[in-house]
């Protein structure tokens, strides 16, 4: 192990708000910038002062969050071609953003220059050189970003080399080498990269983008290779395939090749950050990603779970808790009673469960799994299945019917339903319209459990998945419908299966309002109460 | 440029559909087969016949199917300690499947051989060696899979060359190093690989998880490092973090390194092979994937779209139209115009279209899709689009109205329609029940439609799928409607979106029966009268 450290740059609120579907209001960037600096990133990029009027007022209310451990960068680009660096209004926002670190990025490759840029390859010289002297004239400290370096190191070497040569006379203290479009290969960064250093006198960086998908492996090539400082986004947002995704080559270096990033207490952090920042973003975040996702230490096959059981490191590359992770053992078929066992530990931390008991479960499990229930994407069935075995609490409420109609006339759709249900040992009556008969269904219930429940308007169904599961009958078949929910803070998936669709629906749904008031009882009483 | 080639094996229907959230039916199953053979991937490992007693009718079924350029793989594992190659049923069942080719794996590190598998580091080696013999005794191809073989090796490399050579001795064509848990980095990789090389006279290949993100470099790294044949999964489905992704690692090989994987015309069918893949497995295709996804080649950043149009490699590591993707400016109209022009050739070959009629065509399409259409998986609806707009035909029937009821009371579920339609000038009703309120509309309107169209009785629903699109509304949301129809020996895929499920199922099974009759009546008379 090596006992070195780089210095991380965050580019979510930059790079990363290039990422098709990504657009963050100001108070999503300023969580999403309390979340980094949490974190102990040591930079977080925070956009570029210029493009937008109001990114002024951004940085101001950024700065007055006194970040405890990241400081702020603006980031901005060389002067224009032909004027003076004091004369560009971008490089002067940049200064009037008033963060402690500037980033510019500037052109390596001559034929961009030529091409792209359209001026000389002095003149750009000129532009890196009198840029850098501009914004470290004001104090700040400085990174520069070579754009297209790879690329321009490939097509001429020797003019890249002066580019950089240009940002390091012009007082930058981090010179950082991209691969602007993301086709660079590991083998090559790192011989690059030992190239440069024996050129350049000043801590190295890299930015990668995830084009030919190894990003991540650049990005631990180049740190091996001598790199000082790694460019990314935390959950890999960017433009195209994304950038450099920080949550997987932070953990790689410094729990495996003992390269430091950050603090090491920080990493635990990591699983709850990356939900985190996923939910202010308004996206899933993708479940098997590395290290922080929900899939990330799940165990599927029975042989799998055996294996991990008896010696983790057969299946897990770390141990999952080091990144605030956790091994989780979907409930399946191909699973087997340990699996289960401790699947019941983690829902009844202080039971015990003897061998009969375990194999009624099993059993029931297996059952249902062989009628089409599938319970490895739907925890909180599995938990209800679990609990009605081991501790059967009180229902909630019964179902006497439900009438659905939906109608088709003069270009128009509607859908109604109306239920009875048993609450509190009476029979009430609800009615709903919605979008199809599915919906209208479930506001009705909702809407009449509501006054009974409080709780229940605080849970949206955020997807509502069908499958058909024995494909000769198709639409008379069997149909798994998976409900997911949330209460905006935490999500849970529920199950049902039928041959009515509807009443496949009505199952998830009916799982998913009795997790929610369990688990609200647990919350606020003690679980032999119920 | 090298001029080599390396053999792919895909695991997507075997070590793919480990991944949480996948589950296969036996026709999705052969969908893939199919889509997995008409890309040239030389190998296709399709499942382990010896898990469950359905899977050898999976395999009969496989075999009708008569691959055109795939070899089929049979999985499963080396003998069980303490008794014969022969006595062992999981191993028998391999032969069983009628492959011409199986993948066993056995153990190389000898910590899993003492501590998981409860055996000697003596009886591994005759467990490798003996399974080896017993299926080459079958005249059947062999790659033998070495499990944990980067952790083994890195513990005790004696011991895990050991055991690549108890199988090489045993007859295996293919020796396969496996990094199990997902842990190794690019650079060991090579390393190793290299000196595997030295004691291994055979092909060797790898297959890789991607715990530590690094999976597509490892692959790479490894083929230039003189593997001879890669493993993973075409989407990168697997348990945990997923499998190593093929369709990045084939067109870095291919189109940047010179090793060949797959015929070369083959890549252009990447994009759509993704997207089909994603659709049959009921997920999204992760828009960010690289050179497959959706927004792979997406550029927001107006300075990126202008470096782009000035000089494409600025921000295109290749040319998208190389694995059949297409440059996308999410913000303009400038993309797509010839990835429609290629789909409208597919469909009628012969026909000149003006540019005016393929804008309007590509207006259209992109109406739809904002709309919460996706046709990438419904080429039977976007074939009916195109239809309508070059050459209208008769409509067959016209809906005037429906009437469904859906009652669950005593225990019971029912569900029934009523639909009126206009055939022939004259409007007729129809009434079914059925399994639910979409069921009840299918039947009604098939059962009316036979008496005047009587080949509607050879077409069967075999899928049914809903996906919500507006995560944030579910039940109340926008859904998209995929329904598979079959005649036995074709299938095809319509799509309906509406806010209704109800509505946006009548989209997808009247366009099911339009294209049904439309092909019919190909079929049986010129396109001229038409």
């Amino acid at each position: 192990m090596n006992s070195k450290a780089v210095s991380i740059l965050d580019s979510t609120l930059r790079d990363g708000a290039q990422g098709i579907g990504i657009s963050f209001s100001i108070d999503d960037r300023l969580q999403i910038l309390a979340l980094l600096d949490n974190l102990g990133i040591a930079y977080i990029e925070a956009g570029n002062p210029a493009s937008n009027p109001k990114e002024l007022e951004f940085f101001k209310r950024a700065e007055a969050l006194e970040l405890k451990n990241s400081k702020l960068c603006a980031f901005g680009s060389t002067r224009r071609k032909g004027i003076k660096a004091e004369e560009d209004a971008s490089l002067s926002a940049l200064i009037e953003a008033n963060t402690p670190v500037c980033t510019i990025f500037g052109k390596s490759s001559r034929f961009h220059v030529e091409q792209v840029l359209e001026t000389t390859a002095a003149e750009n010289l000129a532009m890196i050189k009198e840029s850098c002297e501009f914004i470290k004239s004001s104090g700040k400290e400085l990174i520069y970003d070579a754009e297209h370096f790879f690329d321009g190191f490939k097509d001429d070497s020797a003019y890249a080399i002066e580019t950089l040569k240009a940002a390091a006379d012009g007082g930058a203290d981090i010179i950082c080498l991209c691969d602007t479009n993301g086709g660079a290969f590991p083998d090559e960064v790192s011989e690059i990269l030992a190239r440069v250093k024996c050129e350049i006198n000043l801590p190295v960086g890299v930015h990668f983008h995830n084009d030919g998908g190894v990003a991540v492996a650049n990005s631990i090539e180049a740190a091996l290779a001598g790199a000082a400082h790694i460019q990314g986004t935390f959950i890999g947002f960017g433009e195209r395939c994304g950038n450099a995704n920080l949550s997987a080559i932070i953990p790689n270096l410094q729990l495996k090749l003992g390269v430091s990033c950050v603090p090491d207490k920080k990493l635990r952090l990591f699983r709850q950050t990356a939900e985190e920042l996923a939910a202010v973003s308004n996206i899933d975040l993708d479940p098997s990603m590395p290290y922080v996702g929900k899939y990330a230490f799940a165990h599927k096959a029975g042989m799998h779970a055996n294996g991990v059981l008896k010696a983790s490191e057969s299946f897990e590359h770390i141990q999952p808790r080091l990144v605030g992770n956790a091994r989780w053992f979907p409930a399946s078929e191909i699973s087997g009673k340990a699996v289960i066992l401790e699947k019941i530990k983690t829902i009844f931390p202080d039971i015990s469960i003897s061998a009969k008991e375990a194999d009624e479960i099993l059993a029931h499990v297996k059952a249902q799994e062989q009628s089409g229930y599938q319970f490895e994407g739907a925890d909180a069935s599995f938990e209800l299945l679990v609990r009605r075995k081991m501790k059967p609490f009180l229902s909630f409420f019964e179902l006497i019917h439900y009438n659905i109609h939906t109608v088709y006339a003069g270009g128009f759709t509607l859908s109604g339903a109306t239920v009875k249900l048993k609450v509190n040992g009476a029979e009430e009556l609800m009615a709903a319209e919605g979008n199809g008969p599915v919906n209208a269904l479930d506001t009705a219930i909702r809407k009449g459990l509501e006054v009974f429940y409080p709780v229940l308007s605080t849970v949206k169904l955020i997807d509502y998945k069908v499958r058909v599961l024995d494909a000769t009958d198709a639409t008379a078949s069997r149909v798994r419908v998976l409900i997911t929910s949330s209460d905006g803070q935490n999500t849970f998936t529920t199950v049902g299966v039928s041959e009515d669709v509807v009443a496949a629906s009505w199952k998830a749904i009916e799982d998913s309002i009795i997790y929610l008031l369990l688990r609200d009882k647990y919350d606020s009483k003690s679980e032999e109460t119920l």
